[in-house]
């Protein structure tokens, strides 16, 4: 009798133009909102306040866009990466239609590279992931590839295909709700005055504020997201591995660093893209997280003179201010301490 | 003037036929649905997305039966359990209406058995419990016994009754919701190609993965389904105790078995009944929890050619892997690293 | 270029009248609701339950109003206390119109008393705040003071005001909800047969049940709120301090002994009324927390024969029971096991 449970997909076990539906479709509520709230203390108004973002042509608060991302990443995880030694990066990813509270989010990716590693016993697997909700809307597009194991070491090597991933999410890739209409923005409601303008490129803001986390919180979280990693659960194995400990899921990470990114930048009051992301080093219970951003670039928005956009680079760092802006030792390696570098890109008024 | 706290019902309280009321309706949301995904993780498909629900003929996503099992039995615990000694048992337990988010529930429970222990301080009451929603309309009919203190030893014996329950409820006895029309049912979006006829009487299932409980997380469980056992929550009381640190709620752990048994039975979309229970051992915070099945029996469903139904054995161990199916040692007595021996009956498409 | 993080105020910088419009507009949901139960473990069936709140005039379950509380609060604290070096006093707090779950909370506050201290540091700064629903009626107007930090020893010293502040809520100034009718009010579903009439003035309640602080409960809690407050969060800066670890939030006490007071005062079912408060010592994760209840005294309502309202003494000590009702030793200070002392107006069928 067949084995009932989830085989896991080896590298071995991709081919490229793949498609994967991914199981357990998902309602996302004002339950999912407030738990998320709790758990990260994110304060942009516009997901916080049903009026404030109906002033603005929003049909409600839209849910955290990091929320619809764990969501629409989450589903993916039991196909695509629970053999992966390491999640490498992102690339490509364009937030589309804004998510609201009853919403059904479900996930469908495609095999777009494949190549197996030198040694023989890993390859990296390039898939695109893209979320849809119950009308069949565009909620998140985006790139992601991981290092996977191959189940057996002789299975033969595949053609490598390296897909041609962009650098960064063009201006005029960026989705901006039609409906958007800044002129009734509340600068003083939404915390902060600083607008488009007010931001150079090059300026470098420290967010201050530390947060410590706790197991609880990043198993709740990622549980929530109905992501199944067991390195994020089971004490058990991870007391046997590597790190003797249990692993936080990076996105956990990228939400605790974007609230606490509102000191600072207040007004971004929607990630359009993901440009790129690095988890830099694992991040485990018991570490105080503290971020800062960079302003990578300055967009303006072909036919909007109300909103403008921001690439950032936002970082995550363990332990210690980010008073000095801490990133790369002189040989351009990441800095122990460093735990997350994104690349993003949020829409701002003008 | 007489004291205003919960007086509590000992041994000598119950009386056979007597009715209790519980206190605290309490009104199921999609709070309570996103609360219950984050601390179990679960993934079955019907509870997680409306659209899914709906397609097989559902009002939108049920709440998951266990969550509303946790808010039937939790109103019941200060009027029936809180001077309790052990929850000796379970059986007879129907499901019958789904409950969906916005219904408000409410149990009355009746005192079916009673029977003093011969050590004079002890006693097992044996209650009948049923839940409602606002329209009067049974969400769960169960029975439990529970073993509980006298006040005053020399409180005189009441006559002994034992009621009669069943080992096993019924095929016949399931309450299928009418509108069921699982045609449409979805294997793929389900996670799951495993159907009622590719499982065989004896077949055992190692669920594989493993959650690793924290204080915060059985409390936070324990306090929303309202039940207020003084053991799960005070660490003064529970330091000078017996074990030296608070017991989980075994309801919990309940949950958590369920949830990882996704894996492996990931199209058991519904709990029809519970035909038995036992808390083989006391968890605590720290154990990380795995869990195995067993295809006890199975029943088809008289005028259903789509829904089958499962009796399954579901055991929770700790600490370790349930590859080996651990249960009891060659006495017949539960190893010490099992948590739970849960018979209980699912719906699952043909 | 201007720094772009919160500069946040001291004392130098509040003025007499100054009117502070505070950030991120709060949309209140039932997954708030839930997360509050879920921490708390609240039992009172008019937040609990739709059905049994209709019952009895409101126009559905309102959320806790100890929640809504923390709401206004929350938001004030990046403008009023993010310096503070404590929080000393609450005063002429009244409730208003019932916040339901969907109603939008944003909180204004005035500056209303400024008192430097005579060591040149610190000044006491004293602010109304008013929270109101999205349809501008006031759902919360108190008053509380504050220590604040100067920025500069050498900013000349304000003229000192002192606002005059009443000890007590008076009767005529309680809102009762038009809408209450209490005749259909069910005790055995409340769960506490006494009405309004049982109580007497110098009665003593102890609340018996205890609740150990997990840390991710209480940053949960405090994130939910939007609470910013860096002692709360952060371990780096936390185990450089005083204490060595992180303050909970004494709001979260407050919420852990109302929820307590449960059992002995499960009639009282609304919170009219916060006339005074201390936070006579720091709380942390660890800490059990027990509650005892005086009755310092009864009003009749005005107009009303169906609904009485008491003025309690609410006190939370930590690690031991409340049996002897721990408050203050020989010399008047409080024990050092007392966490709160809340003097508040509750109001409860007669």
């Amino acid at each position: 009798m067949a084995s009932k449970t989830n085989p896991r997909n080896y590298f071995e076990d991709f081919r490229i133009g793949q498609e994967i539906r991914h199981a357990t479709p998902r309602t996302i509520t004002t339950g999912d909102v407030a738990l998320y709230t709790g758990l990260y203390g994110s304060r942009f108004a516009v997901q916080s306040s049903d009026e404030f973002a109906r002033r603005i042509g929003f049909d409600g608060a839209p849910v955290d866009d990091l929320l619809a991302f764990h969501m629409v990443f989450g589903k993916t995880v039991p196909d695509v990466s629970l053999n992966a030694v390491a999640n490498l990066g992102y690339a490509g990813g364009v937030f589309g239609t804004p998510v609201y509270s009853g919403d059904t989010v479900s996930t469908v990716s495609t095999v777009i590279g494949l190549k197996e590693n030198s040694n023989g016993k890993t390859g990296v697997v390039y898939v695109n992931s893209v979320g849809r909700n119950q009308r069949g809307e565009m909620v998140l597009d985006y790139n992601r590839w991981v290092m996977v194991r191959k189940r057996d070491e002789s299975a033969s090597t595949p053609e490598t295909v390296l897909p041609e991933l962009p650098g960064v999410v063009a201006p005029e890739a960026l989705q901006i709700p039609k409906s958007l209409d800044l002129s009734a923005y509340d600068f003083e409601l939404a915390g902060s005055p600083h607008r488009w303008d007010d931001y150079a490129i090059g300026e470098k803001i420290d967010h201050i504020d530390g947060m410590t986390i706790e197991e609880a919180e990043h198993q709740i979280a990622t549980r929530l997201y109905q992501n199944t990693a067991k390195v994020h659960f089971d004490q058990v194995a991870a007391g046997a591995g590597r790190f003797g400990k249990r692993l936080i899921y990076g996105g956990h990470i990228i939400s605790l660093a974007r609230a606490l990114s509102f000191n600072g930048l207040g007004n971004g009051f929607r990630i359009a893209a993901i440009n790129a992301g690095a988890h830099a080093n694992p991040a485990f219970a018991g570490d105080t997280v503290f971020a800062w951003s960079e302003v990578l670039d300055k967009f303006e928005i072909p036919g909007r003179r109300d909103i403008g956009a921001l690439r950032l680079r936002l970082v995550a760092v363990r332990d210690c201010q980010a008073t000095d802006f801490p990133l790369r030792d002189a040989e351009g390696k990441y800095d122990s301490g460093v735990l997350l570098d994104f690349d993003y890109t949020v829409l701002i008024p003008r």
